[in-house]
């Protein structure tokens, strides 16, 4: 394909701003023509910004002329609906996590996905894309650390004083679905797409009590019991003191790897009464800037050379199993069986 | 009580001969007098290095003339009845942990030491004995945290080529009561005692397949939720590829605190090819050996100071009891209910 | 100003390219336009990567078309001449550090650059883009740390095993000026351009002998006092084994900063026999690549805003000052008293 | 030699009575049996703890009975001829670094302590002691470093309110000689004995303007260029905000070595507001508490296993001269050549 590749971004809440200003900024060879949302100063916000035409929906969003790609950055809960709405429109699909909130929705996308050969499809799981999960992938691959049999993964948001996340809880599918989804996607990688066999949850709700609305969690942990033999547990909290963190520890047989840890905001150190303190990062953002980066540009360089395909469907179907399952672990008090 | 306190050891074997060697060289005011074990070699050790008295069994050494207290290190099996027969021969008592495991045994020899009012006894939970652990406290008790909800706790051994614990394994209770039982302890400390409601325990068996003869795991993960509502998560592994490490961190609505991440063997850093290396704690002495003298340090100050009472014990039976249920709960696949 | 401002840029070296790379792809509002250079090569690279317009020499690029400004990445003893070239060409000029091996040549520009009041003018002292920097200087504004009394800064470049920046050695003015200047410019901002008293310096070569043609080193040494009375130290050096390093220890009466200590390349540890490995920072690229952005964007933001002036300028003189007094103390092997 | 050598203590300040304390506790085979200080509250200090004999001054103490040897932890200024008393009256001895202000005094010891062949005598270079530098030195012997040529050390001492060292000042021959000596020696260790050329030495008094009183600076930095060709840095202040700190960064062709880097106090680290804190060591003695003992325990095992001979008392001069250049250096504005 020739020339730059015209995308249309539907969501510009917080997350979907930063999608809208990487790809009219700071990714090549795209034209970032375009936004939908039903939410009036959303759109104000992207003609101020970006001077692109505004749609209210997807639908009209879908017949803007010449539009190569979509960037759905909505609820979760649209995902799976939307997603089929653009591949059936027959344009290029980038969707953000989790594809859906349950398995069913996850098969029909990719059903539709598997009849459009000819685009590319890519759910928004970047930290794949992320330097240091690449490198220790690549350690995997190389055999650097023998046979794995055990992951711990953290992923905690910093404490939030005004509780934004919190009228978001009632449509994200719970901590483990929203937060834990992106590690379980990482531990079926490092396990080269191992089966899930049993998968147990626990949380509490301390700092949050608005969540029992919704009956979800501000802190969560999870064991998930591999085929291969490996243990993985998973820790994901809205709780953190200490910044946001994503670390994800790997052993096996003969080394390991730990990902993630001690990441300061910026290098600097202040010290004063024989303390040293250091701030740790702001949020996902910071820490995964170059991941969302790297991912769109991975997205545009697959549309401009004709490299249609799907990219991680299948892996956000067993996320969101997974991940479902979490949930029900947690909610019925009992481990859950898979297959 | 004037003078030094004469102390009869029980068990020199590689924890065993630790603790003589505190006892004889690094405690203030201790007479260690005896030694016994089944073993010979043990018993020549004893007299090689210490020129003491030694007894094949503890009956004998029970008798030694003008002993004041008895220090056992026996294989966890003994404990319970040997702690009653130190205490019937009206001897103050230090056991290592785990006091037993069973909860009915623990309940024995609490019923004995509370009938012998005028004797030290104590369990060895040394890590309580920890600066870092006595300050997290002080901190807890201060209200720095707030009030705390998750805590999660990793005790990891090095890999050890030898494989020589394999061999402890049968009688040590599985890796639960042997590894985990400090962290219990003092997740129980950190939480003022509170009781625990459920408990579950996941494990895997990869580097050490011998294991499978006892049922041992060389790696697990457990949740415990406790009454408060705190959630607190153990990790526990004989295959550390950085060496021995002991952490915890605890979180509170209003702060957090990790302790004993990142302590290196000694503070040696070696630059190479652009790469920095450092080398991890070797073991649990290495790590704890200022909390083992200031346990048996404490034990003497109270001997002499006819400071009598019991210490631990009623906590040891409640980690035997946390530490039995993660062994039911791995075993049988499913959650424990506590009461 | 309206539009995209047009910039050609002089040199295109290792250097060269990445601010070319950042100009055509990642700063907004600027269209690269044009490169000079009397390598052929490197014509060739800018015309294959970005199709733009080549010259031998910067007289033939100044009258490309529509020019606004001028990008200088030339060898340093270049800068000085080339700058007033552009700037009497009436171009807003960029030139890369230090803007000249002697002071006289640093005056000529800076008075050239005075009758251009129309021009933005910088000197690439891009570390002063720096979040780290820019945060510890806010900490000094605020007086955080009280009054700064001691200035520390480490700058050390890799090993380099195929002596790459040897054959430059000898236009580059040595290794006070082309490594310590920024230090240099740094420890003035943060003193809030107070003025140097004294300059010591020492050295060595051990690594890269072919040093010894142009009396250059590896390793220096160097020591400034300043009339506020705040002694600054300077480390810099070729032969790091731990990757790239740039670290500025600040104290003073109340406090102490410290910057840039313990970058990893990525946030992955390997742990393998009992030992973690991390490897550092590859290169200044890597390190600095957001405030080589930030530079170049400011730059143009001024640009665009009409927002005219010098920056840098004279501090680049004082530092030129600065570092050649300290490599005329190397070679004399006394203290230089400025004033 | 049989049984616990009998030792005599000479000077109770802070210092000497972590010796005495390690002396009767912590060291096997030794009795320490008498105290000597001209200060009251010293020798009754010494009788509450210790119980020992005490005398107002060292001439009174030789005449112990069956006195075995002295350890001398006096002001510097006494060191040399208190030593060669010492050693007339055919007493092993331990004497505090410095040993001498000057040069002479210390060839006078030497000239002293080659006609007692039969005695053990020691300076107090206690860091040679110290698990990390002596791995530093091993390291350095099997040529993992290559040719050592760079080597930067810090000492920094916590910034103290009360000015408790300002007393000790005018007697302490200044911060080069009371300091820095230690590194000193050190570097001279790491390069096998190494002769200096040239020492320069500048400093500043921002924090402690009574130094001024005694000519003293709270901050100084100094360089040692060795015959080689490596140079050798020293940073030493009394003004840290982050605990006490003795680091060396040693650089050879082949790799590097970092010594006593990001020790804590105790592995605890406290989060709040997103910010990570640890609290530093807090003076030398938790630094190099176990060098301390075993530089008295190999003390005494050499008097034990008649051992005689003189230990670091060249090493002393040669650091004493080094840091007598220092402080020539500092004083005269010019560098010092040595040869």
């Amino acid at each position: 394909m020739k020339g730059k590749i015209k995308i249309g971004i539907v969501g510009l809440g917080r997350l979907g701003r930063r999608h809208a200003e990487n790809l009219a900024n700071h990714v090549q060879d795209v034209d970032l023509v375009a936004a939908a949302s039903p939410i009036t100063s959303e759109l104000e916000w992207a003609k101020a910004h970006y001077g692109i035409e505004t749609y209210s929906n997807l639908a009209s969003l879908l017949k803007h002329p010449g539009l190569d790609a979509v960037w759905l950055v909505t609820p979760t809960s649209l995902h799976a609906q939307q997603s089929i709405e653009v591949l059936e429109a027959g344009k290029h699909l980038f969707c953000e996590k989790p594809l859906s909130l349950d398995v069913p929705s996850c098969d029909e996308v990719i059903k539709v996905a598997e009849s459009h050969k000819d685009l590319v499809t890519m759910i928004g799981f970047m930290r794949r894309f992320d330097a240091a999960y690449i490198k220790a992938k690549q350690a995997l691959n190389n055999g650097e650390l023998g046979k794995v049999f055990r992951i711990h993964c953290e992923s905690l948001d910093p404490v939030d004083p005004n509780a934004f996340f919190v009228k978001f809880a009632p449509t994200s599918g719970g901590i483990f679905l929203d937060c834990c989804i992106h590690d379980i996607d990482l531990v079926r990688w490092m396990l080269n797409g191992d089966k899930a066999k049993k998968v147990a949850a626990y949380g509490t709700r301390i700092m949050y009590p608005d969540l029992e609305a919704c009956n979800d969690i501000d802190t969560g942990a999870a064991v998930v019991e591999f085929e291969c033999g490996a243990l993985a547990t998973f820790h994901v909290s809205r709780t953190s003191h200490i910044g946001y963190k994503a670390t994800m520890d790997i052993t096996g047989t003969s080394g390991s790897l730990s990902i993630g840890h001690d990441i300061d905001e910026i290098p600097l150190i202040k010290g004063i009464n024989g303390t040293s303190c250091h701030k740790g990062q702001q949020d996902f953002f910071s820490r995964f800037n170059n991941a969302f980066l790297s991912e769109a540009t991975e997205f545009v360089r697959m549309v401009k050379a004709n490299d249609a395909g799907m990219h991680f469907l299948e892996d956000a179907r067993e996320a969101t199993r997974i991940a479902v399952a979490m949930r029900e672990s947690f909610e019925s008090g009992k481990p859950v069986e898979l297959n």
